[in-house]
């Protein structure tokens, strides 16, 4: 009877909370941590390490408010370094802080590589071994689980390979439960990386080995890749690759690439689903920028802008995509831009009049709009709503406008106090006009809430939307505060998202555009989902 | 006698205006593209795709306008496809329309992967090889050189290897100079592309070979490295990795990680030194965000935020810095934000007082401010004006400011015109007031036009600086427009470009915070550069 066959386990060590907290732009509260380790549940059983205890006040916060949840899964480790030079590990603030945070698992990392010895620590290299051995002696003495990131490994390795194996050997003889070889400075290339992996596996007997790069050579996903390939078991970095410099190894690439492509179980397939949204969700979380190129999780990455592979797609979905979108839980998305061919303008037509052909004149029609709207500035790539409100009034479908607008404008005075903006607006529904005076804070809040102040009556639809995003653009900096800007509304109906787009030189303007079509398409959603049957599904929220 | 050691030529394929143009939200105009191949001449030479004649009429616009340019380096090539199926070459408008370009270099792409000729051509193996062979041979016979792409080689490759090498054998046997082995999905391993590109040199004799791939499992750095040490000649990429998806093998970190890492001449020493600006340049061509994190040519690329970094890279730049940022013309940073430490605050506050000790109260008060601040919305990373005019302050530089806004209001009138905006300022120079009314495109330029005339006849140099970039982010989405608003304006003095910041939930108030920054920023800048022995000299532009 054949064996079945059993993909070998790779264990995440999460750090994005730690080590992706130390990339620019990067910032979590406590708040934000706690939300963190609560929804990381969802990838099943890592290790998150969450902070450094003494070296941040927020952190101790963390680990103290971390021990009344109940995490069934994830794993909580708190991070920091042995003791000092000269110093006894009982005597050790830097230990006892992680002691007293109650964490089970202790990461601490110490130096492997002589220059630091030398040049940092300013000590011996026999010094240096005993801070790691006595740290991690200490730490395991006192019920502890130790791992000991074996700081800068790879560039030990390369100039002192011997000395670089003994802080190996001395934290594992110490007790340590796994070591982990640290490419800190992210310049190693992947051979390097695989000799010194290689090194370790021969010269010590292990069940387990850890491997945490970074980005600095555009190499950390290759680079845990190739560890994974000589005999690691498990893989340090982040999600969304955020971390110091150019950022660690990228978790949402990793995870999938390993368990797909790799002879590799990572995380369940489950929870594989989730990873596109647990991406985003870590962004959101940190303020951070989302880079929509990433590969599996991005907005991109599986969006189609040349005719061509549009085309192609439609006929064989193999053809220009590597892998379904849908077994990371993200989706494929068909570009509308003045490079897209007809199919690409084809396919989103389809959603609202099934039946249409390509030589419609009305595909035809919507193309010449497009392009010269996006001549002018637009780009309808994130404005879904504008595009599809486009695309409707081109089909004929939205003639009448639910509303008009006749007259709107504001007042600021902002050294007057909170509310400091006044809008005034006078819309006209049917036969009924509104005219509606709003405050806000700013002018571009006051519009809002004046304009939908003015339809809540008439579309209680727009009760139950809110703007999630406001982005601002603009086009020709050189032109400074004179020049075109592009402003971009992201709001959220139920589980839905989209975009839309105003373009103009007043951000006032532009702003206003933009809100109208977010409105507008909202009470096209609502309208929509009174009548389900029409064939809309695609485009209806929920 | 030793032989002095040559390292091995790779040529640079800059594809970034063909295939970088399909990646999301990246556009060139014909004028960005004359543009762009004037400035890539510093980069020495190498081959710019420069677009698809016939496919886009701003293409066949710029072949015919590119070849009034003289450029000594950049050989530019025109990218299109074989003929249709059941067409002769002499009849095919797209090689017609190739030819018509001008262009002496002339990519084609030819299907190499079997599914494609089945699903997407819908024809015969055999019809396609003809395709390939009647294509080239009549371009060669038209005197071009002609490079073959072989799309999809490698997916081409896995399934049916033989009628993958078949495709290339028949474009070299037909005249192609070089076949470019394409990994279109962007899908394939390491050792994938190592086996295709190495079955391609045992099957031919080749001098030339070229790899072109994409991003789509974070490895199109590593695959273009692997393929290179596999015996590749040419390697297609992009600046900044834009293009399809998740974009096309980063130009930005290949060029330095071969040059630098590897043993290989890709560009000239100088044009080295040029990639960080160049990258920057192309996304501002482009409209495209710039991925600060990106490795060797990101703003964080050598940007240091945790103390313990900053601590022992001021001891020896290795420990924490894989080269020289110099190298690639860019620049250490150290960040300041509230994981900041001591160091990292020190190490700016010595800008301006180069003795000031690590125990001087104020270092302690800065660090205060800063993270309050950062708390409440505030981020000093991208906003070096405003962090600079604060530690001016704590350093008692700057206690009378230069001016004082006594009042200001803005009304706006969006349906109204052109100029639909005007700002009232009341600002207090001195014993001096001035009152003045601007008109502007919108608020935030009539508040800008206001400032500016109400202040410039006091301070000359604000004549000479100007806004090229204004940001806005709101912090607290699920808020919408009623969020706190952060703004981040840039300001350009001469050659050097920097960030001030406002944070309001008022967007009017935090763009008057910025511009006033960048005001008091600038007026500094002039003040400093008119005593220019007073030990500023990091901080003054040129």
């Amino acid at each position: 009877m054949d064996q079945i066959h059993e993909k070998k386990k790779i264990t995440i060590y999460d750090t994005t909370l730690r080590d992706g907290a130390q990339g620019e732009g990067i910032h979590f509260s406590t708040q934000d941590k706690l939300s963190y380790v609560k929804r990381i549940e969802e990838m099943g059983s890592l290790i998150v390490e969450a902070g450094w205890p003494g070296a941040n006040p927020r952190d101790e916060e963390f680990f103290q408010q971390v021990r009344d949840l109940r995490l069934p899964y994830a794993r909580i480790a708190a991070f920091g370094s042995t003791c000092k030079v000269n110093e006894s590990p009982q005597n050790s603030e830097i230990l006892l802080k992680l002691l007293a945070s109650g964490a089970e698992t202790i990461t601490i990392f110490g130096k492997a590589w002589d220059l630091h010895v030398r040049d940092v620590l300013r000590t011996t290299l026999d010094e240096n071994l005993r801070l790691i051995r006595e740290s991690v002696s200490f730490l395991v003495s006192q019920g502890r689980i130790v791992f000991f990131d074996a700081e800068h490994y790879f560039d030990g390795f390369k100039e002192n390979p011997d000395y670089a194996l003994k802080c190996i050997a001395t934290a594992l003889d110490a007790g340590a439960k796994i070591a982990i070889l640290c490419d800190t400075n992210g310049g190693s290339l992947p051979g390097e990386i695989a000799r010194g992996v290689k090194a370790v596996m021969e010269a010590f007997e292990l069940q387990e080995l850890g491997i945490h790069v970074h980005n600095d050579s555009g190499l950390a996903v290759a680079n845990t890749l190739v560890a994974v390939e000589a005999g690691v078991t498990q893989i340090q970095g982040t999600w969304n690759g955020f971390g110091e410099r150019c950022g660690n190894a990228n978790l949402s690439t990793l995870i999938p690439l390993l368990q797909l492509k790799g002879d590799y179980t990572v995380v369940t397939d489950t929870a594989l689903l989730k990873i596109t949204s647990f991406s985003r969700f870590v962004a959101e979380l940190s303020n951070a920028p989302f880079d929509e190129k990433q590969p599996y999780v991005g907005r991109s990455a599986f969006a189609h802008k040349a005719g061509m592979h549009v085309d192609a797609i439609l006929k064989n979905q193999r053809t220009f995509e590597h892998m379904d979108p849908a077994g990371v839980g993200n989706e494929r998305r068909i570009l509308i831009s003045d490079q897209a061919g007809k199919a690409n303008i084809l396919d989103r037509l389809r959603r609202f009049e099934p039946t249409i052909q390509k030589d419609d004149p009305r595909v035809e029609q919507a193309m010449t709009e497009i392009k010269e709207l996006e001549n002018s500035g637009f780009q309808f790539e994130a404005a879904e709503g504008s595009l599809d409100l486009l695309l409707l009034r081109i089909i004929g479908e939205l003639t009448t406008p639910p509303f008009e607008v006749l007259d709107y404008h504001v007042w600021s005075d902002p050294l007057r106090g909170e509310l400091d903006s006044v809008a005034v607006v006078k819309v006209k529904v049917g036969q009924e006009s509104v005219h509606i005076a709003s405050e806000g804070n700013g002018p571009v809040n006051a519009l809002d809430t004046a304009l939908r102040q003015a339809l809540v009556s008439f579309f209680p639809i727009l009760g139950k939307s809110e703007l999630v995003n406001y982005k601002v653009r603009v086009l020709d900096g050189a032109r400074g505060t004179e020049a075109i800007v592009r402003v971009i509304i992201d709001t959220r109906l139920e589980h839905e998202v989209w975009g839309t787009i105003g373009v103009s030189k007043n951000i006032l303007k532009a702003s206003a555009q933009a809100l109208l079509d977010a409105i507008n398409w909202t009470i096209y959603c609502g309208e929509v989902s009174r009548h389900t049957s029409s064939g809309h599904a695609v485009v209806v929220p929920n």
